[in-house]
């Protein structure tokens, strides 16, 4: 029996890594159990299709992500940990890629996951509310009439779709670049809404992803 | 031969319809000749297969999308064209619609289209670009150091994905209000940039928009 967990785990980490290297839409089953030297037999027993592939490996997404998207709604992140906060956000979506270069495509072949892949996006949104909420509260930003609930949104659909963005206007860059430009991105859109000195804000910020180069 | 170029546009308006109101992974090339009350042999002759189909539509998509995204490069819009311009942009958008909602399925099956989306998403940027340079120019907006850069690239991203962000969170709604919001979201995202009376134009916005719902 701990002969068949360990093949079902290497299954999952071959088709993990092979998808996103080389592109979901690239890999047969057939392409996962050579890489692995097993009989494509072997594999069936294990996973019936590449779709029941995919949604096992989202099982584990989802269970890593909402476990990151909660904290800051269960307990206040320290301000100082915002950043490193948006980080971690960046990399595990990073980890899964996969998912998020082809959505549409994943989403008209396994179905039963739509429902689930709209929680998590309800989730990122409770979660950046959250910390929005608590930075207003400290007075570090001030929001207008529906701009803290708009700027949630936006920012929600920022992580979904940075990677399908990104991979349209510059598809060559490395993984380390595109998840440094997320986070730039992200604090820049907090940016117009801090209540002082956001001039300093911003040139910091511009000098510490300018060095991130 | 004018019979012929009767059937070949038929056949892509009928398409068109049927991608956008079914889903276009829903629509067979046989489903199309059915509704159109013509021989799948027949549709064959004019497209030969759906891709082909989906290529032809755009050709005509990017040659509408273009001449509406060039128009505030060519000549800067008088401001109170800007509203307006967002509509017409998201209502472009709206009319091809199957391209955004099942954008990376379209783009494995038909990869020439990449470069296309790619230099599509190019122009939106730039005509943001332009019209904030211009409002900037008039002394409505101000920015900081790379905050009008990233809100073109942002508001570039929130055009192009905006229709997959609200199939997620909110499929049910109709075209009318898909649209509506778009354009709501798009103006909240320039409001924090505005240097006189942010909040009046907040309210405003806030007010003419619930008048929509």
């Amino acid at each position: 029996m701990a002969g068949k967990i360990k093949t079902r785990d290497r299954i999952l980490q071959t088709a993990l890594a092979l998808f996103n290297e080389e592109g979901e839409a690239q890999v047969s089953t057939v392409d996962i159990a050579v890489v692995m030297e097993i009989s494509p037999g072997n594999l069936y027993y294990h996973f019936r299709g590449k779709e029941t592939i995919i949604e096992a490996l989202f099982d584990d997404f989802e269970e890593e992500l909402r476990q990151v998207l909660s904290a800051p709604i269960q307990h206040p992140l320290a301000i100082e940990d915002n950043w490193i906060f948006v980080y971690i956000v960046f990399e595990e979506i990073n980890d899964f890629r996969f998912f998020y270069y082809s959505l549409s495509s994943i989403l008209e072949r396994c179905p039963d996951l739509r429902p689930r892949m709209t929680r998590l996006l309800k989730l990122k949104k409770e979660t950046v509310t959250a910390v929005l909420t608590q930075l207003e509260k400290v007075g570090l930003l001030k929001f207008g009439n529906g701009e803290r609930d708009t700027l949630a949104s936006r920012l929600a659909a920022h992580i979904t779709f940075w990677l399908q963005y990104r991979d349209l206007t510059s598809p060559s860059k490395e993984g380390r670049d595109i998840i440094n430009d997320g986070v730039y991105t992200t604090m820049m859109q907090i940016a117009p809404y801090i209540i002082d000195d956001k001039d300093a804000y911003l040139s910091l910020l511009g000098d510490y992803f300018q060095a991130q180069q």
